[in-house]
């Protein structure tokens, strides 16, 4: 059937059609259409919404985020008929009979949730099918093809091509602030995409734009690297493995982390950037992704192997990930952490060790350092000021002000300040509950909203000095995360019991 | 957050924000808020899309499935707030990581579910999870009570209160237009709920709708049954089991039905009508869900267990899938061959065979006739005129015209007749494929439109003979038909090729 267009300002993936159109075409809402835009050629696969009054016969509603891909304008024509069912179904259910995927029906699902052929809830029954009959190394490598292919890639000329990951799970983690500057001053270069925060309180990603823009084509990437070494920006507009992006998306609500899934997803990005040596980050403990030394280590084996299959030399670093890396989370006072110890603050030392470990590791792997000596030159090249430079230099390729200092960067305005209520010991940190009440206080989306930690764990504290700030850029922000604070009590101090009811808790 | 209502014409559940306000709020594009209608007292979560410029700030648009349930006019104000994630993706999680649903667990999700407070993928975890690790007896005794919790009920006060269920999977399966009025017929009650169609060429409901109104409460359903012994109503419009038709609707795109499911879909809506007996007819056959015996037992034994633990008395019959039931496909040419055989038309033989075996089964159960002898009480009904006679009762309880004939019910102008490219036996029929060809058609939308099959299986036919005729309500879905009838091939007659290209293939 052919209809006229109307494009609809919703920002979501889509098509709204009169009813009697959409039963003329045999459709019922959450039906899926095919719609051919015969000017550009291009044709997409829609899913449908119906009203009897906001369209009228002849015309059909498109919203956003299909037109992004469909690109027709407002008065033009296209074909429009109920869309065949999607292949990829059939091999979804195959796995979910216990089946394994081969690695033309990966690439199939995979471009088909490109194309966005595949609904939400399709989606899920893939993401689910793979998490409860796990990936083997085989589907891994397969999946991990199969993003890089659907999306764009860097051909870099020069070698090695250096890249670090994170897999996350533990608050405050800005590392890549001091691992980039360090590894490109070393005279590497290191194409970093990271992410937005969609659980946590700043992504890297999140974190790099408070002092620069951070959304770049992968040329752009290719090209900011080839100049400085270096650059810091967020893979989602980059259009690299862009699958995986919408597979996040969809295990969030369920907290989904199958290691495969991670492995590959990890994986895919690097391999796409064109990275040779590839340091990662696997912090252990409770409350993180990765609870005990022994998954830690199985996880790194399937990292290492995956990367041997692909042309990949990956190490992995095992760190200790049961406390907040540094004292600050939430993107201005992680950035301002970080700016502080580039401008040559020796501390927090934790943040510092971890940092140059990772970039140590890496420089050791290029060859730049002797086994055994990486940490130290790393180091070198942060003190000498060095990272700090390079860090300018990434700031302005970026766009930001290169001259930018911690000084300049101010969390929010509201606060409020924790304190003990007893003598005691820190004994723990809660890390899912830290980021839920950074997240309570806006972040990420209010930049300067956050937590900083006064007190280290293991630290003694006497009753009423200050264990953690919390900001927030909003007051009511502020109120509902000091409510949610009495609740979770992210930080415990000795002795106090951890079982009493929520109405006589008391905070650390 | 304080927003103005608007209310928005489109079919589904769903509230449009305007994106700052949903920034403020704290939500993104598919998160979930709460809304509060404090006048009603009614608090519903719905998901969110965003728009710049439909709605203004201060305005919530509220789709139509949402205020269903919300129940706001225009211009009254909500609270909105971001929505607690739902305890039941936690429990969803367990079941993906190999646990068990307890009793409490089920009901706390389908409750959600009935709630809308779960999303489509969010429900779809839930499916795919119970499908890949299975539900045990206990899981699908639980789940069970719980659709039939969350629901209505009927409460009769006479008994024993009869009903049957087909578990589909083959094509013409009209027999509920036999054995209810037979059973009606012989003093019982019988008020059968049945689907629409959602894979199907026409599902009891859509049927019964040519010929009379199928929506009704649970209450109506109640009073006509005490009224005339029985009705054949659609049970997505009378709120019973309301969590099944969801889980359904979101199990078709991947055609998953585990059995457990499946019993439990089942069994909620007999215990939800006070069934005391039930006749399960489980057809067998490839290219049904139940395609051998000794699944078809296994099954079986479930529905018996479950139906024991809910206090109800089961008998299934296995029943032969392989072929159509009778000869027609397709809502207004299945009533009408229904209504022939009610008229005192001998045949198809097949059909009427297969209703008084299932109807006496139920007579059996019920006392009115002794063990062996049902099958033959129930032809007595039939060729008396007293299932006539009862169904005309039926359909006046349910506002039809009573006096309906048979010829007065016309397939389709638009038909086109296969015929026999060769001379041979007739040796298969397609069940999926004959499926797929009424629904192509126009099947179940269009009533006019399906399939009417002169030959039978291994009856023999003569080049030029017609095989079968598709009928359409319109030329382009006729069209669309033949088309596909070329390539599906629903009808082989013996010694054809079987792996031609689709080309070269001839109609069989």
């Amino acid at each position: 059937m052919r209809l006229g267009v109307k494009l609809i300002d919703i920002g979501k993936r889509g098509v709204l059609l009169n009813r009697a159109d959409a039963r003329s075409i045999g459709v019922l809402d959450g039906d899926r259409v095919q719609i051919l835009n015969d000017v550009q050629g291009v044709s997409v696969a829609a899913f449908v919404d119906t009203t009897t009054t906001l369209i009228p016969l002849g015309i059909i509603g498109v919203y956003q985020k299909t037109n992004e891909r469909l690109a027709v304008s407002e008065g033009e024509t296209v074909e429009v008929r109920d869309a065949d069912r999607p292949l990829s179904l059939d091999i979804i259910k195959k796995k979910m009979n216990g089946g394994k995927f081969s690695k033309e029906e990966t690439y199939t699902i995979i471009s088909d949730i490109v194309r966005d052929d595949l609904s939400p809830a399709e989606m899920m029954a893939y993401i689910t099918a793979s998490y409860v009959n796990s990936l083997d190394l085989d589907e891994v490598e397969h999946l991990t093809r199969a993003m890089v292919e659907t999306g764009e890639r860097l051909t870099f000329h020069t070698h090695p091509i250096v890249d670090k990951h994170s897999i996350g799970g533990v608050p405050g983690n800005k590392i890549s602030f001091l691992v980039v500057p360090i590894i490109a001053a070393s005279g590497l270069k290191i194409p970093k995409t990271s992410s937005r925060a969609i659980t946590g309180a700043g992504g890297t990603a999140d974190l790099m734009e408070v002092i620069a823009p951070v959304e770049f084509s992968a040329s752009e990437v290719q090209q900011m690297t080839m100049k400085v070494g270096g650059c810091i920006v967020w893979g989602g507009a980059t259009n690299i493995a862009p699958a995986d992006d919408r597979i996040i998306i969809q295990e969030y609500p369920l907290r989904i982390d199958a290691p495969g899934q991670m492995v590959a997803s990890v994986m895919a990005k690097k391999l796409a950037v064109g990275a040779d040596l590839v340091v990662i980050d696997i912090p252990v403990g409770r409350n993180t992704k990765v609870p005990s030394l022994q998954e830690g280590r199985r996880l790194a084996r399937d990292f290492i192997e995956i990367g041997d299959r692909l042309g990949i030399k990956v190490e992995c670093a095992l760190t200790y990930g049961e406390s907040p890396v540094g004292r600050a989370i939430g993107p201005n006072l992680e950035i301002k952490e970080a700016l502080q110890i580039l401008e040559g603050g020796g501390e927090p030392h934790s943040l510092i060790q971890k940092s140059t470990s990772i970039a140590g590791i890496a420089l050791e792997m290029a060859g730049k350092a002797p086994r055994g000596n990486g940490e130290k030159m790393a180091k070198d090249v942060l003190t000498s000021g060095k990272a700090l430079a390079k860090m300018r230099e990434i700031i302005a390729v970026q766009g930001g002000n290169p001259n930018v200092r911690s000084d300049e960067i101010v969390p929010g305005s509201h606060e409020f300040v924790v304190k003990a209520q007893s003598d005691g010991y820190v004994i723990d940190f809660n890390n899912r509950s830290l980021i839920s009440l950074a997240r309570t206080a806006g972040a990420p989306q209010d930049r300067g909203a956050g937590i900083l930690l006064h007190a280290k764990k293991g630290t003694r504290v006497n009753v009423g000095e200050p264990i953690f700030t919390i900001y927030a850029e909003r007051a009511w922000r502020l109120q509902k995360a000091i409510e949610e604070g009495r609740r979770l009590m992210p930080v415990l101090v000795e002795g106090m019991l951890l079982d009493r009811v929520p109405a006589e808790m008391r905070w650390g």
